[in-house]
Formats: structure tokens, C-alpha cells, sequence
């Protein structure tokens, strides 16, 4: 799944052109990065519950399902679900699962599948010890130095598209990074998901918001693929989050995600956003258990309509600040949740979602270290698909362009930090060792000669000068470096190939769905 | 070991009189904290190397003792080391170890110990799986946002002081937090401990700069314990980093330290500051082994010397920007070597000493990214001591008394994460869920009305205002705030109460010292 290695640094002049070059994912005049490649957690993820515990979790659950039950706005899902025995509320929505129901089910979704993209070099691994990073998704607004802060737009759209088609540390597109408000919703998804499908090679998310428009992005991700329908439904393409709405309901457009999705053999992550003290109890256990309660009937939903359909359990347990009611991320208690969350992800021997977010409005300390708390959090907790994973800033409400580059360094450190160190008997350097001798220096022998142009992580923010020569070059800061390393991805972008008949055919559908109007809307 | 709760917040006037309050230690005016009390891993530490890769590091630490060996420079430790069997060069300094000679004294060093303050309820307890948080130490400059950084001073080393005292989250001091050069070195431990034991009543370190300083600061600390010689010996009550001269040499004034502290039974932290590709082989595993050869050495003289002694194991391997030379912390090279520190240090059943650290010059994204790394790092490897807990900035170059306030909150949220969750069946909140139902809110009911005021960490630093209040307010970072923070914290300081008794011996033993000279220096 890797391809090139980063190479070197050429310049940094925006606007050069790049010459004959035909790899399109290494922007090596701009900056030096990883190659494409998903780390894996070379060590157990940390458990904080006990087995005794998490059964208590688990158990607290089937009682919320069994008792209280989920209100299931959906008439073809209550039928499936009355057919397969639940309690569903004549004349009203509310369903009661009986633990055996939810038993039934566990162990039908795979463990791990791979999640193709276009370009096949691009493709990931979902689940086993394998982490997908994605990018931010779903901000209302867009920020950088120059223009602050706006409302989402497609120009904006279309830069973050530029960035995480560049950059190796997104592995795939978690839906659009900002939304392009301007765009109308009754053809937003055909224009957004043709931009990324062309603009990008990487593996695509789309949003459940009606049936015509899970079917079109599903056949928009075939085309693009090259496949027929019938191989799609067996090679996980396209992915969507399925939102509930906390507490304890699934509302209609994300029960048709879960069945369209489903039907054609994609992925859908059911996610409850459940925080602590607001749309969920105020306490993390109550909330993981009403977490867990809406997860489970999203399986419940998905496996008896699909059996086997793939199926990753997510998990967004954070919680508010009880003073203001504004909600809070990276927090101590979403480091906790986050962990514990993989662990019940792990007992229903599913993929397991978490998130790298942050509640600041700016791209200072404070939104590095809750993201880096976050991380954390989720990758200690054994995450598999860590959504937001660049970009997001004040609690989704923007995406920010220079928090963008930043994330990318943070998560090539994540990636270098789960890298098993070497280990041979050369790596012990006893002979150099005894080629230096106590007070020597490692820096000329031939062992750190041979070694020291990849021996360590070169990062992309961080600015190691001393302290005269970084005052010399005016003080700068992260947030400054990210902004000038963005604008010069933008312009260096190049759009990858794509086989002629593939873009033809994707242009011609899309152009004949929007001279249909695309999807019909009330407005 | 934990004294007062936090109390509310009561208004931020600076130089405001607190009134008859007599505890000392919580600045109820400025800012809500945590009590003082020390986190416990309530996990097992994270392990990246297998059972039999960690005997690779110990038994190639072990072929280094004994076929390259360390130059130790003092007669007296060669003399003890040649009496236990080394192989101690005739005419020089190099000593090699068999390898029985370093097995014979493993197990010999206490697994935990208690590390008395003159104040009893700061007393900590080292080792185990209990995390000690100590202040930034050793840095030749301070910085704030109104004096920029310049060369350290006594006030501004008492003005951490002040900080270091009021904030919970420093458990200890580890050193000067900032080097007061406009002291003079014959008399500079004479007057900075002073200022630290009547200042503040938290556990102390002394520098090992020659054996009638660490006497001086022994005999200082046992006044201020208000116990005798014989009492001090059995309660370990001052500490001291000795780093050895890697690669492979300890110092005379380090190797005094060992032998005077071990014989006042008081604790030393042998720290080998392996930078690799610099003073340690390029190869991660490589600057291990000889990280581990030039603790071992420590460990051995210290035993030999004063068997029973207690140890601290530390690590301090981090890597260098192979470009310029410039060192780095808080890499993901640090986090690998941090975590597989803590397995050695178990391996010799020994607390273990890790480290907060970064490399900016500014308090900005990078600063906390990389710190809250090298927490991720150190915490998950089972730190026992964290040193350079609050303030560390610039490779240790400068401390900061905006990242002091800062660190204060990132090591909060620490000790928060490691607090395990409720999970009784109230916890579960099965009734809550009952009574909010689908679709419902849970700001209301009981069971969040009767926990919210502590259901959540209350940060120091982080703003979680929406972006319109934030922008009204002026966009305020994290930088700012710090700084407001710190400057009411100084002005609100009051000193800690001491029995007079004990505060007019130590006056006249320091009055009479100074008067002595000091310690002689040649300049």
C-alpha cells in the first residue's frame, strides 16, 4: 500500500512548473513527507476497563435496548426489525431489541476488509490493527491567515481537496472537508463527489442523506473504479457515517444509508455523538452505555438486512463544559471514552472509529494539545478509522487550512511512533561504540555516516533553530510555517490521472443527473 | 496525599488580600485546580520491545561494560570497584564490569520509596506505578511575554518558586527552574536552597556540583525536615540528577554525588543524556544500549557503595535534526525510547525518571504538540518521575513561565485520563436514559443536576467559548492567557507557613556558611 518514498527538498518557489514528472502523490518540491502507507499498532491498545466491567457496559446496553428501546424512524427498518422479532410500538416508532436479537448479529460484519480506492495504491486496509487516517469532514465554515474565517464555499472545497490529494498522511476522504454551501443541495453531492473523484485517487465517503443519493454516489465510486456493479458489492468502496440522534433514535435518512449501503456491499459507521451531560448522561460509563445501546442497534439494522455487510462501530463519546454547554474535545474524559470505546468495538469484533478533534478557534497550544490528547486517546484505544484526522478546529464548526499541514506532521508522527525500532545486531552499535570510546562523539563514524539521512523523523511544522537564528528569521510560528507550506501545496497541485473511458463515462452521468435536477429538495 | 480541594473561582484583582486563610498551597483567587495528588497508571505500561528483544538491549549494555567499559573519573569510586572485582585500568580511568558484577547488584535498590517534604502532605511516593510531576529544572534562561527571555536571575527563579508552590501539579521540585547566574557559584546553593525550602514545602533536589554541596544541601534539608541525621538516613528527602558525560564516562562531581548521597541514604537519579547521532549511536536500540551500560555503571557503584541505596532509573534518549545538529525532544524517536526505558528500569525493578520536553522557541502549536508527545511517551512507559514537568521550552535552553501555567493543565489532564471512571449501576444511568427518552436532553434531569459542578475536568487554559464571544474578546490564545495566569499567580503568592524553631536553624546555618565562603571556586 506504500508507493513513493518523500524525496527531497527543490524549492520552494509557488507556481513552478514540475517538469516531466508523472507520480502525482509526492509534492517533493514542497515539502518532504512519509510515503503513503497506514501504520499499524505494533502492541496491545490499552485497556482501562476490566472483562467484568466492560461486560457491565455491554450488558447496561442490551437493558437500554430491551427496556427503554430506540425510536426507529423508518418503516421498511421497523419491518425488517418486527419481522426478525423486536418489539416495535403499533402506530409509533419506538423498538425494543431482546438481547438475543442483538446476540444474534454479533460476529455476521467482518473483522477487517479493504477499502479500495481508484487508484489502487491507494487502497487501505479497515480493521485488524491497521489505522486509516482521514481527513476533516463536514465544517460548516473554512479558515485560513489571508481570509479567516467564511462560510464554506467550493473554491475552498476544491483547495482542501488539492492539500489531501498531495499529502500521503490522508489515506481517505471522510466526506467533504468543508461544505460548499454554495453549491445547492439538490446536486452538491454529484458536483462535490465528481471533484473528488477526479481531483483525488483516494478511497471517498458519502453523506446518507436519501436514497437517490446513496445510489448515485455508489454508482459515481463504480464508475470511477472501473467495475461492475456485481464486483463492487464485494469490494467496499465508498463509506458513509450514520449519525444517530442522540439520544436513542436513528432517523430516516441514515436508516436508508445503513440499508442502500448495505444492499451494495459498502461500509457504513454508525456513530453515535454522544456528549456527556448534553444529548447523553452526564456520567462517561452512562454515556459509553448509550453509545453502545444506538451502535448496536445500528448492527442490529444493518446485519439483518445485509448479513455480512460491512459494518465499523464508532465511537464519539466527548463531553460539554457544564458551565456554558459548549462542547469539548480532547478532553481527559474523551481520552478515556475513546479507549474504552475500542475496547467494546473489539468485543463485537468490529472496525473501530475515533477522531482526532480539538474545541479551539485558533491554531495555537491549545488546539495542539487536545488533538495530540485525542490521538492519544483513540490510537492507544486501537483505532482503526480515525475520522477528522486533519483539519478540524472549534469542534467541527471549521476547518482550517493551516490546521490541515499541521495535522499531517502530527499524524507522520503518529505513523513514525508506531514503527518498530531496528533491532539487528548492527543496530546494538557496540562496534561503534568501541570506535567512539567514552567522551567521543557519534556524529563522524561511519555507523551514523551510513545511517543519519533517514535515520530520524524530519518533520514538517517543527523548527528546531536555535533561538538566534530563529529570532533572526522574525520569530516565526507554527501557525505561520503551516500557512506558507498550505498555499504552496495549492499551487503546486497537479490533478492525478485518470483512464479517459472512466472520466468520460463519470462526466456523462453527472452531467445527465444535474441536467435532472439531481436530487428533488423543498427549496 | 492529597490535601484540599480546589476551591471556586473568586475574582482575579491582582495583590488581593486573601484575608485569615491559613492553607497554603490552593490559589482559590486565580484559578479552580486539582488537589495536590499524585496520578497512578491504572494499566499496564505500554511495551514495544518483545521479552527477548529487551534481553538483547541488557545483554549488549552488558558486552559494552565489559569489553569497552566507562572512564570514571574518582579515585575513591575506582578504588570501590577495583575491591568488587573490576577490571580497573593501572594508570587511567577505565573500569570494566563482568557481567556478574552488574547482576549481583540488581534487586539491591528499593522498588518504591517515599519521598518526604518538609510539609507531610506533600510527600510523594517514587516508584511503583505512581507519577511524580516535577518542575522544569537547570534552564540558564527564563522567558515571559513582557521580559522575552534573558539570563536567569534570583528573581525570577523565586518567582517560579512562587508559581511552583501554589500549582498542584508540581510535586516536586527537580532543580532551579531557572540558573540564578547573578549568584555567585561559591554560594549559589546556599541561597537557592534556602529560597526553595522556606518558599515553598515541597520535596526538594540538590545539584551534585561536589561533595560539600550535596553536605550543605543534606544537612539544609534535615533542619527544615525538623528530624535528626539518623532519622534523614531512613526517609529519603532531597534528590539529585547525576548525568553521566555520554558516551561512557562519569565525572567526579556526579560520582561524588552518588557516594555522598547513597551514605545519607538520600536518592539519586542516574540519567544518561543520550542524544542519538550525537553523544549515542545513530540507531535508536544503539543509543539504548548505551544508555543502559552508563545507568548500570551508576547503579553499580551506587550499591556497591551503600547497598540499598535508592535509585532512580533515567532515560533521556532523544534524537538530534541530523542537518544541523540541533537536538530534539518530544519525536517520535523520544516516544519509542521513553516507553522502552521504562520496560529496562522494570527489568532492574527500579523507579523510572522520563521527561515533558520540547525544542520550541515559542509557546505555539509545536511546543505543545511535541509535550504532550513526550507525555504520551513517558506516561504510557510507566514514568514514575517526570521531570521538566512545567516550564521546559528550547531543548531546555530557556523555561517559561507561560508554559509553567500551561503544563500546569496539560498534567492535570494527565492525572484526569488516569483517573479510572465511575461504574457503579448509578454510573450506568439506565433511569436517566428512561426518563430523558428519544430525542430528549439530559441538561435537566437529576442525574446530571446532582453531578455536573465535578463531573468533568475544568481546564486551566483551554477557551471553549463559541468564535463569536472568542472574537469579541479580542481572539485570545492560549500564550496570552498563560501569561495573565502567571502574573496573578506571582502576585498572589503567600509564603507557606514554618516552625520557627527549624526556620532560625536553617537561617543560621546558611547566615554561617555564607559567612565561610561558601564552597571555594576559582573564579
Amino acid at each position: 500500500m506504500a508507493d513513493t518514498e518523500g524525496g527531497e527538498r527543490r524549492g520552494r518557489r509557488r507556481g513552478r512548473r514540475r517538469g516531466a514528472e508523472t507520480e502525482s502523490d509526492a509534492p517533493k518540491q514542497v515539502i518532504e513527507q512519509r510515503p503513503f502507507q497506514q501504520p499499524r499498532l505494533p502492541f496491545p491498545p490499552t485497556e482501562l476497563l476490566s472483562a467484568d466491567e466492560l461486560e457491565k457496559i455491554h450488558q447496561s446496553s442490551l437493558t437500554v435496548l430491551k427496556e427503554i428501546g430506540i425510536d426507529i424512524i423508518h418503516e421498511e427498518a421497523k419491518a425488517i426489525l418486527k419481522e426478525a422479532g423486536a418489539d416495535v410500538q403499533p402506530d409509533g416508532d419506538r423498538v425494543r431489541f431482546d438481547p438475543e436479537l442483538v446476540e444474534s448479529v454479533i460476529g455476521l460484519a467482518p473483522e477487517a476488509f479493504d477499502f479500495h480506492a481508484r487508484n489502487p495504491a491507494h487502497t487501505t486496509r479497515m480493521g485488524e490493527n491497521y489505522i486509516t487516517y482521514c481527513a476533516a469532514a463536514s465544517a460548516p465554515n473554512a479558515a485560513d491567515m489571508q481570509g479567516g474565517r467564511r462560510a464554506g464555499n467550493r473554491e475552498d472545497y476544491r483547495n482542501f481537496l488539492k492539500l489531501g490529494h498531495q499529502l500521503n498522511a490522508v489515506h481517505i476522504w471522510g466526506g467533504y472537508p468543508v461544505e460548499p454551501v454554495d453549491i445547492h443541495a439538490s446536486v452538491r453531492h454529484l458536483e462535490c463527489l465528481h471533484d473528488m473523484l477526479t481531483m483525488s485517487d483516494k478511497a471517498i465517503h458519502a453523506y446518507s442523506l436519501g436514497k437517490q443519493r446513496n445510489l448515485d454516489a455508489i454508482e459515481m465510486v463504480r464508475i470511477a473504479r472501473g467495475v461492475d456493479m456485481e464486483t463492487l458489492k464485494t469490494q467496499p468502496s465508498v463509506i458513509s457515517i450514520i449519525n444517530s440522534s442522540s439520544p436513542l433514535r436513528l432517523d430516516t435518512v441514515m436508516l436508508e444509508g445503513v440499508l442502500q449501503m448495505g444492499r451494495h456491499g459498502q461500509p457504513v459507521v454508525v456513530t453515535p455523538f454522544t456528549l456527556a451531560g448534553a444529548m447523553a448522561p452526564v456520567t462517561l460509563a452512562g454515556a459509553l452505555v448509550q453509545q453502545n445501546a444506538e451502535a448496536l442497534a445500528g448492527l442490529v439494522i444493518s446485519q439483518l438486512d445485509s448479513p455480512g455487510a460491512p459494518f465499523v462501530y464508532g465511537g464519539f463519546t466527548s463531553n460539554v463544559d457544564m458551565k456554558s454547554g459548549a462542547p469539548a474535545f480532547g478532553t481527559p474524559e474523551m481520552m478515556r471514552t475513546s479507549i474504552i470505546g475500542g475496547q467494546l468495538a473489539r468485543r463485537y469484533r468490529l472496525p473501530y472509529r475515533s477522531s482526532n478533534v480539538n474545541a479551539a478557534n485558533a491554531v495555537d497550544a491549545q488546539a495542539a494539545y487536545e488533538s495530540v490528547f485525542a490521538l492519544w486517546g483513540a490510537v492507544m484505544g486501537g483505532v482503526n478509522m480515525l475520522k477528522h484526522g486533519l483539519g478540524w478546529m472549534e469542534g467541527g464548526l471549521h476547518t482550517s487550512f493551516e490546521k490541515f499541514i499541521l495535522d499531517a506532521d502530527l499524524l507522520q508522527m503518529v505513523t513514525e511512533f508506531l514503527t518498530p525500532i531496528g533491532m539487528t545486531d548492527a543496530d546494538m552499535a557496540i562496534e561503534a561504540m568501541r570506535e567512539v570510546g567514552p567522551g567521543g562523539h557519534f556524529f563522524g563514524c561511519e555507523h551514523t555516516q551510513s545511517r543519519y539521512k533517514t535515520a530520524f523523523y524530519n518533520p514538517i511544522i517543527s523548527d528546531w533553530r536555535n533561538y538566534e537564528s530563529w529570532t533572526e528569521a522574525g520569530s516565526p510560528e507554527a501557525y505561520g510555517k503551516a500557512n506558507r507550506i498550505y498555499r504552496d501545496l495549492v499551487a503546486a497541485y497537479e490533478p492525478p490521472a485518470m483512464e479517459a473511458d472512466r472520466r468520460e463515462e463519470l462526466d456523462a452521468f453527472v452531467a445527465r443527473r444535474l441536467e435532472e435536477g439531481g436530487v428533488e429538495t423543498d427549496f
